[in-house]
């Protein structure tokens, strides 16, 4: 696939939200059992940036040159599935998050959380289908795709929403409300709570290839992009639950602070913080120009949207 | 392989139990992060008849002497994965019907319920990570097993534990609590809410062999076989809630009846409900003859089993 000298960074990533949403739509019942349908769709179906499925097609994309292009590439549908897969695990996290017993949230991108609105004992078990859904999604019945790639799927998805992942994270996050954090510790925190899944995001957008063809050291570089943007993302988090108000936020500001949870503000201050996430955008820009790949526009284009996200 | 004469029904539940017991030790993580670990292997080493494990491994006997034996068969390894990947979604989705949201319950196996002993959040997070883990076993690193088996297992557990199966089964649940059910209704929350696993625990059992060896009409009568076994399970359930008390249970008896869910003894009576249960009994071993599987016997005693459990 010949690469075109100008990238239209916002054309690609509006056509790719477009793709994004649609797959949801279609994927994300609307009829399942007992209002279940109703509430896992309010869930996933209530906007958002979609970060995580955009990582997952512009990774896809950048590994999608090294192979022989066809017209019907099965893969780019595998690919979608990776998306939307992660973008359920990220949406079900959030459901369980709201609840009152973890941070008893009201409010999300605008609009009354799940349990507000369907109940609490609905969006428990609305965020425990959205699970299952993710890897219903990256299993489909039919032929046409490696198995070896479904299966290195679920295991990426797996590993990263479990106990050495998002839930992991979730765990040290309980425990640390009130502590004071070595900036080491908050590190590992944000990089089992949310770094994990975003890493998935791009490590299953690379996984959407031939392995044969895409080498060792693209594959590390790529890992390195994701582990310093996902950080990245936790510490303009941090930065905006400070200096954000609610409304430009769409959830309750100032939250983390009220809760006395430490964040990367509370420990380096607020200039510091800024620049480090400065820094870790240079980095993962970095990592894509090492790592050689074709098509590294979108990936790098996603790497600025996190750290100019409105202050 | 040859089967013998006599099959010690007993003899082979213990072993598989102990088995099963062991290797839920070793993948069951004790040191996750953050207390993480202590309340998962507090849901799930705490104990249970292990039957859904029991009925994976049935199966995987049931179809395994269709195959040239050899010493070690990797897929004696993956059935056991698969085996206690049904029981960590079984596990999981106590832990969090337990929760005051649901049926808050505070006793299970005659201990206090996982969010009792470790609070609500860890038992969200508790069940949230039992989740992922299920299929993080059933996708090992390494080689040595075909992937589209690996595959089909994480299909039929996805599907089993979703929207579609138990988490459907439950909004159901929720939803008919007062409601007067008709007897299909019933049997349809039944069949999603608790079916739709022992079914999967089967299936995937019989999943564990080289596809082109296992012919359909079998794989067709090995399901009916779980379908009517799974029903007869649920009868049995309603019937003990009413006769048995709280100590024989190690849980809440009379609980169905005191929050005036709908049963199969409140729609039938306890003696119609009671010749239910044999019924489908006899219509799983009756299925079982069928099958013309050449070792069926263990799940033959697995379906006695549960019919038999004590008043």
């Amino acid at each position: 696939m010949q690469e075109l000298t100008h990238f239209d960074a916002q054309a690609w990533s509006s056509q790719a939200r477009l793709s994004v949403e649609d797959a949801l739509s279609q994927w994300v019942p609307e009829r399942a059992s007992a209002g279940l349908g109703q509430s896992m769709r309010y869930a996933v179906m209530g906007g958002g940036k979609r970060l995580r499925p955009l990582l997952c097609l512009a990774a896809r994309r950048s590994v999608a040159a090294l192979q022989p292009n066809s017209e019907h590439d099965p893969l780019d549908d595998v690919a979608m599935r990776a998306a939307c897969a992660v973008e359920l695990i990220h949406a079900y996290s959030l459901v369980h998050d709201d609840m009152p017993c973890m941070d008893n949230d009201v409010l999300r991108r605008g609009l009354p959380t799940v349990h507000v609105q369907f109940g609490q004992a609905q969006a428990l078990l609305c965020g425990d289908a959205l699970q299952a859904l993710a890897f219903e999604l990256l299993t489909p019945e039919g032929e046409g795709v490696q198995p070896q790639i479904q299966v290195q799927l679920c295991r990426l998805l797996s590993r990263a929403a479990g106990h050495t992942g998002m839930c992991g994270g979730q765990a040290i996050d309980l425990q640390s409300v009130g502590l004071h954090l070595t900036r080491e510790a908050l590190e590992e925190m944000h990089q089992k709570k949310t770094g994990a899944l975003l890493l998935a995001s791009v490590m299953m957008g690379a996984a959407c290839v031939d392995p044969r063809v895409l080498p060792i050291s693209a594959l590390a570089h790529l890992k390195d992009y994701a582990t310093h943007l996902g950080l990245a993302f936790q510490v303009v988090d941090d930065v905006l639950d400070v200096v954000a108000d609610t409304h430009t936020l769409g959830k309750t500001a100032g939250k983390d602070a009220n809760m006395d949870k430490p964040t990367f503000v509370s420990l380096l201050g607020l200039d510091a913080a800024k620049a480090l996430a400065k820094k870790l955008h240079d980095q993962a820009q970095a990592a894509l120009v090492a790592s050689e790949l074709p098509q590294t526009q979108a990936l790098s284009a996603l790497a600025r949207e996190v750290i100019d996200r409105p202050y």
